[in-house]
């Protein structure tokens, strides 16, 4: 598993001379035509708040595209290619209508499916306007979240569920948020400024909780966490999942359970470690090569404060650089990667396995699309939509050691 | 005239898969040696306004060329290429005197032809000072604009007179501007970040002001806008013109003329319909590919108030993005075509038809030039200098309608 | 000398249809395997005042490449390559510790020599950590600043020492500084954003001083400038120096010695014309091809105020735009030159001579280092480590002008 390679020994382990290095495109690039961008676009994917949708266009950008996102005066929300197909107007300046958004420039109509219902400049508000289309893509609300399909119309599969957000109880909501929160803690980023898979990286890492967000930094979520834990990683479902067991003082132990799934979807259990299933989603939604948005939606008691990661009574946004040297967090340790890493120069050893892991399933997926199949966690039966997320703080007595 | 293509039924209109589009690089770049670019070196353009040519060197960049403007203390405008011959040291650190501009660095002196009149540093303050030569190119000075031709010498032409600016009575004097005003109707923006050609594209385009001006946005300009014009465009002198006929409520009609001339200038009525020929001309500069500027001048009641378009009781400047949004102008619907447009997924139709032949008429000149001929507008006569100017708002009894 | 060439007479100077000029890649660009870059990987260059390497990682670049300085708790400073070699998280997150610097995401610690002594997540604290190395380049203080070799490990020198900085007296103490001074004057500007050769071209340019800081700008430095003196270039030692000879009112003359050293060292005289041996020597370092940061190490009065030149009460930093125009310095002769010069449109003249030694001398030099051999300027022998500087300013009894 120590691939580590040393350089002659006359070298000394200089600097000079170190050849160039790289990252890994495919893991990275998320545009139309990739390998990883073909793959993504096989999923559905958060691409705002419902509650961010009304009555004024949104701008969005997802693996690469730019799109406008808008909800018509009927309730309906629609995603379409932002340039109107008549001069090229971005539709962000469009004015939403009872039946869809109208153009600023020429006043050409669109419903949420592209279709052109008017054209008030053209000879009968537009003899041939039924042979006019603005691409579109289809998207549908739950959760609070608006998803979006950007894939091939005829493998468009079923929006799912998720098992711990299926029981809403009554004194609880969706807290549902796009933009923010992702790497640091508060909603100074909406947007994160490098790739999607460094987050996704840190998803299977259950080791640098021990580092980063404890014995490094101070205790940064709960004591718990600086116990160093027993670690498995397994494939489950359509995903990589870790069991992380602490032994506790009074004879109990807490199995942390924490899962991905493809592609970009992971459920972490309660920091505090409460007992139970896990209570959100997150995704972690390619904005482009080198920037991502988090996306996440959690149960929440109804009426509840919001909340922000605070570290000696400040958010990530209120610190200095010198206070992020000082405690850094999982913003600095991803965006501290750079841009998009450069992979062929990292050392993965045994605690990285859960990583090599999910890489491995991510490959493999991607080839599987290119030879025209569908890739795992694609559900096509609405009987089947409901995904069982297993993250979860589990306590039970303590287990012999093996 | 409607060339919309559908895509198959199968694909439903989906964005997805759809071809990489591209912007026309004839119409749109500018620089030394492209056809666009040639064509335009072969006219005069405004790069300053006279009374902003002072003590000091501006920078100016035209065509893709980055220059210095200066007048030396003896009164005449210079334009020259702005790194100094010698060491390349910017001139627009150098020092306005007597006979030209002198260096910062070593002291060489230009005047506003680029001769070397002086190198304190070389030994008889430069024997050899005759043979070096500042490249510069030609200015002349009208209706308070500093003209620059940056074509071949010897295809220079005459700097054109138009006949509606010609004529200033004593109560009238020169509003001439350049940078500002172009799209956003104030003095925020002195150069606009997107091609001269969205902009060149809005002239020819009667249209628009029914949407973007009026039922879009609320009345923009005059209530008059709203009224839907019968629109008949034809080429005429050395460019393009519309005639848009509103018929009135009194049985009197308006017939109001626009006119594009060739590479880059227009005539606007009076936005307010006072009736009578245009008073002003408007040049779109390009700056670089991606940039232009604004120039006017116009005839205006002397010591009269300076003018800033409002909306809501606020420039463009002081609105918010989501005003923006909500009462879009020009400045909106041309940027939102982006830096440059992508013309190859455009779909022109009918009411496009003045923007086809402006576009046909600068693509044949592209040709004339190429060809070693001398484009449409350009005169060598100086007793052919005046150019006519149909421009204006002209009220009639109303016609039957064809 | 004198090379101008004249265009042809027909085209009468025109700026149209001139050539298109580059920059001199052998002589700007610095990065690895660049013949410049590794003639100047063969020489120590300051990276950082000692004082300001204190309990946090400082980010550094020179020459192209990106490093993380720091100094551990024992006192010793190390110049890392910043990428983790784990997972390439930015040590600049790194803790500082007695033994070295831990990566904050997984605890991977490094010592100044790249060594990794811990690796907390792995089991047995890293099995196999002997084999893993962290990119270094060797680093040593002196004269309150600290110096990297970036170079091949079998080439390194011993680093110089200068005779006008040995003999420091009681009362004496080093101002040291990296970033800031380098050609504003003041501190407002850390990184000079232009090529380090435009700063070093400044250097045995004795004749920009009579036209820039005298006759140009009122007199900026001492009045002593405004007097043209007599210059003699010579080769001396391993680099170029000039004399600069100005006959004073009272029979006597100054002989004004400035010296430049391979391949980015210089001594400048006081500028107050004080008699004596220069008291500083600077370096011009380059951080990529379009940017460098200036060095100076000076022997100051104990406990004496800091300075910053000011031209009307102003330093660079608080002066407009305008102001610099009206009052250019070195900064705007020099960024006026572009971030990168535009060699091949120079037209070096006589009293270009001292620069066209200086390049002649680099580009003699990197054949040198091409072919396997050392540059001059490199020592290996600690026992002549002591660099003698020759600049200064001598007065004496005037000499009859040959």
């Amino acid at each position: 598993m120590n691939n580590l390679t040393s350089q002659s020994p006359s070298r000394d382990g200089s600097a000079y001379g170190r050849p160039a290095q790289h990252s890994n495109p495919l893991l990275t690039q998320v545009g139309p035509g990739t390998p990883c961008g073909e793959l993504m676009r096989r999923y559905w994917h958060p691409v705002a708040a419902s509650a961010d949708v009304k009555d004024l266009p949104r701008k969005v950008k997802i693996l690469g595209e730019e799109l406008v996102l808008f909800r018509d005066s009927g309730g309906r929300a629609g995603l379409l290619y932002p340039r109107c197909m008549h001069r090229g107007t971005s539709l962000f300046y469009g004015r939403i209508e009872p039946q869809g958004i109208r153009c600023c420039y020429h006043g050409w109509l669109f419903d949420v499916q592209g279709h052109c219902l008017d054209q008030p400049c053209e000879p009968e508000d537009g003899r041939h306007r039924e042979n006019a289309r603005q691409p579109w893509y289809p998207v549908e609300e739950r959760y609070g979240l608006v998803f979006a399909y950007l894939g091939p119309p005829e493998k468009k599969p079923v929006l799912p569920r998720y098992d711990n957000l299926e029981d809403l109880a009554p004194d609880q909501e969706f807290w549902s948020n796009v933009g923010g929160f992702g790497s640091t803690g508060d909603n100074s980023l909406q947007v994160v400024p490098y790739s999607w898979l460094h987050m996704n990286d840190n998803v299977m890492d259950p080791f640098h909780v021990q580092v980063l967000h404890s014995t490094f930094s101070g205790i940064q979520f709960h004591q718990k966490f600086a116990l160093m834990p027993r670690v498995d990683f397994f494939y489950a479902d359509h995903g990589v999942c870790y069991s992380a067991i602490r032994e506790l003082e009074d004879g109990q132990e807490v199995d942390r359970i924490s899962s991905w799934l493809m592609p970009n979807i992971m459920s972490v259990p309660d920091i505090q470690f409460k007992a139970g299933q896990s209570s959100g989603v997150s995704w972690v939604v390619p904005v482009d090569d080198s920037h991502f948005v988090q996306a996440t939606v959690m149960k929440m008691p109804r009426g509840g404060p919001g909340f922000a990661l605070r570290v000696n009574g400040k958010t990530w946004g209120e610190m200095s650089e010198e206070e992020h040297q000082r405690v850094p967090g999982d913003f600095e340790a991803q965006s501290g990667q750079g841009a998009i890493s450069l992979h062929s120069e990292e050392h993965l050893v045994t605690s990285d396995r859960g990583i090599m892991m999910q890489r491995r399933l991510l490959e493999k997926q991607m080839e599987v699309v290119a030879q025209g199949g569908d890739p795992v966690g694609v559900q096509f039966d609405p009987a089947k939509a409901v995904v069982k997320v297993r993250s979860g703080n589990f306590y039970r007595a303590a287990r012999a050691t093996g």
